[in-house]
């Protein structure tokens, strides 16, 4: 039979796609393809400029900074009508981009996984990973991200956050941290910091990472605040350890703790390659015991270790377990 | 004059190459372009094996696990030696990857930036990108990475980050979680965070992301310390605001706090589009002012908000400032 007759819409897909920094060159295959395949392009009008190259005959729509469950309602649209959508992100579509929004429009609507609309996620480099190759390597040690946008969060979280962030010493990358209006949060990022940091620790302001506007500024926790930092800013403080040499940032992985990097790297005594420090986890707790057997208080503990007496308590009244694996522990980084 | 005569040696390069999760679709064009400049090629044995397509024909120096030190001392002979060296790192070569102990080499060794050796450092995709991909969108909020290994680093310094963390409320992504000597580290972070958040905090194990073994599982806090995790595994777990549903880890951006999504996405009362929250930083000063002046006293106010009595004080001292800035605020993700 060759009647006509209506075919079933094809099913669409929303592929959320994180660009990286926003050089082509820093885009993965993966999300250069899918901008490729799709049908439909949305995105900040910024974003869409930024891979201009790659999306000639599409069509685009483009939105505005404030638009993002806008955006998720016409890809989810574009999608219903069997259009494949590339919804782009700049750095990763995960780290404050599309994915989260997406998914919510998504639940909204009453989609499952198990619907015709398929949704894929394409990871990138993060604005944290490109502003740190640029500078250095400020990212060796644990890190966090806080955006100081307070259009979504309440300011109460995001000084909570800071403040337990400046004293157990991370690295942190503000995304966000300032605009037209918003010129306070800063201010208040130092004054948290400061009542934990030291005032000379180093600070990198990142400027459009890989773009034709890319600027970068090393400063200060006490003079962060007076930096030029705008929209399209990152901050990265460093940690206690963190040093700036040469024009380049670098948070030590703590060699230093386990090797003698003046004597050719040798170990250090007490220190074997491959396995823990000897103020690694059991170490310590041998530590703790000792100190404890030999009159140490549970408090007295706790103040000096810095740790909440209850989990010194607690794991004091573990059960002892010797070191009982037999594989390589692996890498020491 | 054709007399032959020594010609200086052509200036070397370290490039550190950040490959991604592990596919090739994954890495970026700059990452790909890197290998296939290089002279040498030096990784670990498994990230080796990531790339076996694209390094034939190139001098490859495998290592194993625990020489990250001998890495980067083998890329700068090399470099010396004017060869192009790529130093692949899996995931972001700046995240617990190369680009830290390389620069301590270096630095160690007298180089600085004016030395003919070049350095470049090539971001990538690190495993809290990739791994979030896959499980959906549990990075749209702060989050921070912790490793929970403890060859390079004391036991209580990594305790006292998870303890500030889990308080604070983060997104937390661990690395390095478990070996086969390592086995007590995890049980201890669950213990820690168990004091802060609710025992049914969703939990995601993802184990060898994008690779051909790819698994992933999703548990609670209080079953986290009981699952499959190995050293390949990244532990993902959501703050309080988390949830799974069917099958997708989602931590929301705060639209809720801002928009009734149940009604079509209208402003709720006293709030605006593109504006900060009524209780972002300069609506909650105000309500601080408000409280104090209304007879509240500061450690009333800091354990009302759990937040420093000092920063309290020192935020409330400051002097007035009415909003000023003109231009958009931009973004709300």
């Amino acid at each position: 039979m060759n009647a006509p007759f209506e075919q079933p819409a094809a099913a669409g897909k929303i592929m959320l796609v994180g660009i990286g920094p926003g050089s082509v060159d820093h885009m993965t295959q993966r999300a250069r393809d899918a901008i490729a395949e799709a049908d439909v392009v949305i995105g900040y009008v910024t974003y869409i400029k930024l891979v201009a190259d790659l999306i000639e005959g599409k069509e685009i729509i483009r939105k505005s900074m404030t638009e993002e469950l806008d955006r998720a309602v016409s890809a989810l649209e574009a999608a219903r009508a069997g259009k494949k959508v590339a919804l782009i992100s700049s750095g990763d579509a995960g780290v404050y981009g599309m994915a989260g929004p997406t998914y919510e429009v998504l639940f909204q609507s009453g989609w499952t996984p198990e619907d015709p609309v398929q949704v894929e996620i394409i990871p990138g480099a993060s604005a944290l990973n490109s502003c740190a190759a640029l500078v250095g390597a400020p990212l060796t040690h644990d890190f966090c991200a806080i955006s100081l946008s307070d259009l979504l969060t309440p300011w109460p979280t995001i000084a909570r956050r800071l403040d337990a962030v400046a004293m157990a010493d991370f690295v942190v990358a503000l995304y966000n941290p300032k605009s037209g209006r918003r010129t306070r949060q800063i201010v208040e990022a130092q004054r948290l910091f400061l009542r934990h940091r030291r005032p000379d620790t180093p600070v990198a302001i990142v400027k459009s990472a890989y773009r034709r506007r890319e600027n970068i500024v090393f400063t200060t926790l006490d003079c962060m605040a007076d930096a030029d930092i705008g929209m399209l800013s990152t901050v990265l403080i460093g940690n206690s350890n963190t040093f700036v040499r040469d024009g380049l940032m670098v948070t030590p992985r703590g060699y230093s703790n386990k090797y003698d990097m003046q004597e050719g790297g040798a170990t250090r005594e007490g220190e074997r390659a491959g396995r823990s420090l000897s103020t690694g986890l059991l170490g310590w707790l041998d530590t703790l015991r000792a100190e404890h057997d030999a009159g140490a208080g549970i408090e007295a503990l706790a103040a000096q270790y810095r740790l909440p007496a209850d989990y010194i308590r607690a794991t004091l009244d573990e059960p002892w377990e010797a070191e009982t694996g037999t594989a390589a522990d692996g890498s020491e980084a």
